[in-house]
């Protein structure tokens, strides 16, 4: 296989977001993918699977952190793309399947109240190993529920 | 209600636990709770929905993550609760019903693989409104695989 | 003494900022500090007792790590300050002297090359009794040399 | 120049250690180096110049950033060239002298106060390109100021 147009990219990325079993656990489906700005966007809704705390119906923690690495860890691997640049698409393809989450921090700011999320994640530093992706999770109130910030070894 | 044995307590983190809905998602369950030591361990299995990686059959970072964040904020809440002392126990359940994360930091140490995996939270600091809890997450091979740093508030 | 005009506050803040034996190490001074946004910004001068790595010519992590906390401290004192609103200035006196940093993440980007160094921070969230805070780090170039995110407790 | 034995390497880190400008400002001295656990200690003592609050006398964040960030370097230091094994010394030089702070976590869990001050440093995990720190820093009187986790890449 020979390499993908840009269209044809997203469309390989976001097979690959919607394979992956735990994103479905949680409902996570991607939104939007910029490839000129490095940004992607991914959405869910509420599900009474996905709270923390029954008596205040909020997210658990843990489904805030799970989009925040998803989202930052689909961002790294698009800058991790565009900085291998005209290396050999099969080449490029080893390298990207390596890609982890090296460390993250999360700031929970405010309570996971909402029916839906969208979670946002962009570029801080792309480099031959590892890129740095922040994060943001916000509800459909607009308000800034987490942030995280991840390091992704490539 | 009135002050609860340190047997009746223990049954009570566990029920607390294994009502959080995200949890069940997870199949995590409290193994050990040390009131002396202020020390949880909480176990879980490998499903296929918690895969985060379906070549490398290995754990989605957001299924460790909230392993991590969940026994961090229990032996946090197990901490808070010897912290307030011998105040009203109504008094009690309200102050540490409101217990969160503040914010927290993972480490990713080894690619999530095993059958069975055993998180454990003890305590760095318990303070009047902050406990800052320290978690690992072993494989069955007893394998690091993972460690964080939270803190919380309550 | 009563509540300050917003001139005069900024005057304290400024006081209270250099009198800080370390920054003066640092060389470290206030240069900006906006009441609305709640965002502040320092500079400092590079100087060879700053210097880390000798064969590069580089900041030391730790004096990266100095300016952001400052920077970080500072805008969370401001920001403490307008959410405790209309109490007696002396109750808030009292308050916004015990702050203090509770935990920070610094992510080092690029080698920290330059003459000058402007850091600035801004507000991620105010409660009533934790503040979180960002900060940035340039040099001279325009670089990005880190980022930071800290929480702090008043 | 060959491989240098173990006591000669020692004396090298030291070396190198005692040479960075910063490290000299803090009064940052190296006490211990274990060549088989990978750890790492050293020891300041109180100075008038590294308060950060002058009414309780306690050390500036900072600082304590700066002593953490300095031991757990140099243990990854160690680590990376245990790691790099039987490749030639040149090479290896090299592949250590751009070693980098990626990020860093420092959890403030008590307020600096003491009359000198103890930093200890080991390894969560070494990779090909990655290393994992924890790091410590004790007072006089053995209390816990600070903990913290860093990744560094060599």
């Amino acid at each position: 296989m020979s390499e993908p147009s840009p269209s044809e990219f997203r469309e390989l990325v976001r097979g690959f977001f919607e394979q992956i079993p735990f994103n479905r656990q949680i409902g996570l489906e991607m939104h939007e993918l910029d490839l000129e700005q490095l940004t992607i966007s991914a959405c869910f809704e509420l599900r009474p699977e996905l709270i923390g705390n029954i008596w205040k119906n909020i997210l658990h923690g843990g489904v805030i952190a799970t989009a925040l690495d998803t989202v930052g860890g689909l961002t790294a691997l698009v800058a991790a793309y565009r900085h291998l640049g005209d290396i050999d698409w099969q080449e490029k393809i080893q390298r990207l399947s390596k890609i982890g989450t090296v460390d993250m921090r999360v700031d929970y700011l405010k309570p996971g109240r909402g029916e839906s999320f969208t979670c946002h994640g962009s570029i801080l530093r792309t480099g031959n190993k590892l890129v740095v992706s922040r994060m943001e999770l916000h509800n459909d109130g607009g308000e800034l529920i987490a942030t995280g910030t991840a390091t992704y070894l490539y």
